[in-house]
């Protein structure tokens, strides 16, 4: 099963995908993340209100995330461009809901800075309550699988030692295009993960590889806060980003962006100029 | 003005302090953060229902926070004592709202840990959307002040060179009394900010000692993120944390913290034992 979110006739709505149609759950639920906490994985079943496709705007899986809570240095070739050591923890950083866009929606090319980077990603999609949940039953605690580009403006990033200014830029990072169920993927490993610049391969590694997996992160994140349905994991992005090549290679307006992965689907965004979104003094 | 939220009847409201009396909102508006979103500061005015302090649960003023943003690193005594640089700019975490409680609730000590540190802190709530605010015009966005005790596993927080898991276990901070408006407090200079643990002074600081202050903050930080009503910026803690003191000084189940600033308030709140909060395997 897919899930998604979107906009339809200008209201937020959720449903699932149904070959060349969408499902939509009733406009009298809540948001996806609200339904699953309030009516668990069973109000799935109540999408059965067919949609036009063309008719909708792709919004992110979860476009109101409480937390999306994201692993740095997750996969070897990534540690080593980037010149850290291995962790001996996750490293965790987390991005606030207003700085992912869905899925063919512009990503914002900060005017403070052309060190714009893609960083493809798995996310993980929680749907079920945990604390201090064990690695056996971590699983259990997956709703799906889905695709996040963690875009970084690199030079905030490394203003200080703490990377958030640099990952929380309005607009500056994707999310979709849908949530993959587990039962749509199966065992993880052998699932390719593919980010393009233009159409050129820039990222391309195994799901297989990740240092610390799925049921590993969902445990030890577990252990200091409480994870509910909504939540996001994103995992962490392999080699090849725009930062550890020479020349760099940063994101420009009129680019696109696509990161892949076979099950789930592609995740293709436009990079746009910014525009004036000061406020006057 | 002060603003508060509670729990009335088992039901999260809001309103505003009259002498010994609480004006709540009406039970059909949202959260003080939605109420505001929705109906900007005027919604204030329909605080009117008076309701019997003793009968309330005091909740963090602004229970249902989307971004916490904290600054590490913002007064000259504390960068010393953790033997780092004066940063170029402001270093930046985020907290969840729910590693927050109110005042008086308890704080959980996490039984993975005994190196629970306290971090008294100025919070500053955001009353006006906006981005890319100009230092001159930011003090316009600030609805009010309040209290912060940024409550840190110092073990998690030095895992790896991101802080996120030592400053978000559950219930490991606190937030509030309440939120004074600027009108109460006048220029920050010469506002006392004060902790105490078990009746002892442990920091003691001016907020006039800020490195990066009040509109700097808000001007910088909404340079990549829309500031919204109900965003809440915790400005750094003064010199004194149990971390860099010989012997170390951590708080146990039993003791109570106490965070004091002159025309907030004082928040305090007692360390209680982790109880079984596991999620079966």
């Amino acid at each position: 099963m897919k899930l998604v979110s979107f906009l339809h006739s200008g209201a937020p709505r959720w449903g699932v995908v149904d070959g060349n149609r969408i499902l939509a759950a009733p406009a009298s639920l809540p948001s996806l993340r609200g339904a699953l906490r309030e009516h668990g994985t069973a109000v799935l079943s109540q999408a059965t209100e067919p949609i036009d496709p063309g008719a909708v705007t792709a919004l992110p899986p979860i476009p109101d995330a409480e937390k999306v809570i994201c692993v740095g240095l997750n996969y070897a070739d990534h540690i080593a461009e980037t010149g850290r050591d291995k962790p001996s923890h996750p490293v965790i950083f987390t991005r606030f809901a207003d700085s992912l866009v869905g899925d063919h929606a512009p990503l914002i090319a900060p005017r403070e800075s052309v060190t714009f980077d893609f960083e493809g990603e798995l996310a993980v999609v929680i749907g079920k309550e945990g604390r201090r949940i064990p690695v056996e039953a971590a699983l259990d605690h997956v709703l799906g699988y889905s695709i996040l580009n963690d875009g970084s403006i690199r030079e905030f990033q490394h203003q200080t030692h703490q990377f958030t200014p640099g990952k929380n830029f309005d607009a500056s990072g994707a999310f979709g295009p849908a949530i993959a169920t587990p039962d749509e993927l199966g065992d993880l490993s052998g699932h390719r993960i593919t980010t393009t610049l233009n159409g050129e391969v820039v990222q391309d590694s195994d799901l297989g590889q990740l240092v610390f997996g799925v049921a590993d992160l969902i445990s030890r994140i577990s252990t200091w806060t409480t994870l509910r349905p909504g939540d996001v994991i994103a995992t962490g992005t392999p080699g090849g980003i725009g930062a550890a090549r020479e020349p760099k290679l940063w994101m420009f307006p009129g680019d696109r962006v696509e990161v892949s992965i076979n099950g789930i689907g592609t995740l293709s965004n436009p990079i746009v100029e910014d525009d004036d979104h000061s406020t006057a003094a």
